[in-house]
């Protein structure tokens, strides 16, 4: 067999587990551990043998992650995780980019590369229940996100609703009573349900409040150029809100940019709340308060149902499974301004 | 054959051009249009059959890139732009993530998966040159980054050096004379040439200055982080510097946050310049001047070489090929403030 992790371990004295983590390129290893770690391996001229394992059961070891969007921070941090969840099982993980079309969905949810994965973790944005219905054999399925489906596949998503709910109740108690909606999707585009939309409205109302439907702003899509431009039009009629709270944080961090160019202060002059929690926020001039979703919680889970599945031997689920990790409210500057970290007023 | 792309261009009332752009999920269709050929499709039901030609010649169709990082937009934007010069060429993408590790590289490098892949992309960190020469037979390899290989391989990679002077010189023409680099690479991680780097030292000396390596920080990494730290160490000094030239841009992102929480005005104060021309800078709320490689023309030059040499069915090189694509200036606030677009004064 060559030469082992144990042997890796010894060497560079450090234990088993440290020396998969390096192999596994788990983020949180000290520069020098890792170095220390990648000499031995280097020395001993270890090669990670991830396969022979799984060829013992005719299978590959291969998972397969579709995302609509390599572009968004949002998705690359889930793949990452994912990829590090995998790696606890022993498994690779091959990415598969869908652009968020139905077709290139269908294609991947139907078995596409059957012959080289071992399962199918699959994020939706336009894919029907009655593609999912179609879909004959394939192997074992896992669906990700804010789509629901009535079919036999285990399904990880938070509650949008109430997270949208707690972002807009956050804005309420911080006194703002206009808050626009950024990131609806245009009706033609026959989309998922809103359902953070939803939670908007049944915030409001649940405040005593009427939704004004004309602070809800329809997209194109879901990036910053996205949120700028709706941004720009809200801030063009007479009557400009409060607050905003926006589908993403790349839709919101559009928007700050354009009220900065305005020279409108945030958040006394207009809160903003995205949603995702991609590390951009953090670091933002004005640093973003949004909903942070458990995606460790969601890749780990994902794995976990997809390998479960993947020993049962069984394409679809008799008892699917629908499973909702945490999303908690992170506040930063913009919607408490500097200098009061973790109040909420 | 089915229902074909022409069939779908009759249906949708629009060019086959058109509807292998919406298939090939091409991001710059109108939603109206993506929608028209999108029901036309469903109405059919289209299946675009991507790997029969490929089958004939033996092949698959598909070829793989590896990439460090998929954090690093940088990362992301350069596989979306692959993703669409392959399409071009009727090839699918598979995605590797090896997180610079000389472990992953090599196991990608040397054919891991070459019974599903026809070729090969690979922006590697620490792979070495010998690492290359031990590669036997193995899929059509080209490189992407960096990294210089002395090694039968085509490679891309844009001109580091003049690239690294062209940031320098622009802040020296501002007036700018103490300016710090964010992002060398520590000594110990055995890691490539610090060609932008070299890049700084060369341009202050062509200015009749001297390099001043108290200037110069090393990092671990190469993320907003990082460059959060770097510049926080560098500000707690007596002699702060006029200007920064980061590595990339998410590490000037993370030194101009630091600048921004301490109440200094950029570029007034202190001027940034990052690299990559990611678009994360163009919205941040002092916008990023920046290094722009033509992530486009990189991307399309990649897949025209692996296709070649796919189609030539040699292993290496004979007479690799060594492709400098464009790197521009793109001026930005944070060397020259806001309203003053377009000047470099």
């Amino acid at each position: 067999m060559g030469v082992s992790l144990k042997d890796v371990a010894q060497r560079a004295g450090v234990s088993v587990k440290t020396v998969s983590n390096v192999v596994n390129s788990y983020p949180h290893v000290k520069p020098e551990t890792r170095e220390r770690v990648q000499r031995a391996i280097d020395d001993l001229g270890y090669r990670p043998n991830l396969t022979a394992r799984h060829l013992r059961k005719g299978r590959t070891g291969i998972i397969a992650l579709a995302v609509p969007e390599l572009g968004n921070p949002y998705f690359a941090d889930l793949a990452t995780a994912v990829i590090d969840a995998a790696s606890q099982h022993d498994h690779i993980v091959l990415l598969d980019h869908t652009a968020g079309l139905r077709e290139k969905e269908v294609l991947v949810s139907q078995g596409f590369r059957s012959h080289i994965i071992d399962g199918l973790i699959l994020s939706p944005i336009r894919l029907e229940t009655e593609d999912l219905l179609a879909r004959a054999g394939g192997p074992p399925l896992v669906l990700l996100g804010e789509r629901e489906y009535d079919a036999p596949y285990d399904h990880i998503a938070i509650d949008n609703v109430a997270a949208a709910r707690t972002a807009v109740r956050h804005l309420i108690e911080l006194g703002k009573r206009r808050i626009a909606f950024l990131g609806a999707r245009h009706e033609s585009l026959r989309q998922p349900a809103h359902l953070r939309l939803r939670g908007w409205r049944e915030e409001i109302r649940a405040s005593g409040g009427v939704p004004d439907e004309s602070l809800v702003l329809a997209t194109d899509g879901y990036d910053r150029r996205d949120g700028a431009a709706a941004m720009t039009r809200l801030l063009d009629r007479t009557d400009p809100p409060d607050a905003v709270f926006a589908y993403n944080d790349l839709v919101a961090l559009g928007a700050m940019r354009v009220l900065t160019e305005r020279g409108l202060r945030i958040p006394e002059d207009i809160a903003v709340v995205g949603f995702d929690d991609i590390e951009e926020g953090q670091y933002a001039a004005v640093s973003l308060t949004t909903m942070s979703p458990d995606k460790t919680a969601i890749a780990r889970l994902a794995v976990d149902c997809l390998v479960e599945r993947i020993a049962s031997g069984a394409s679809t689920a008799a008892f699917p499974r629908r499973i909702l990790p945490g999303c908690t409210l992170t506040v930063r500057e913009s919607t408490i301004g500097r200098g009061r970290p973790g109040t909420g007023a």
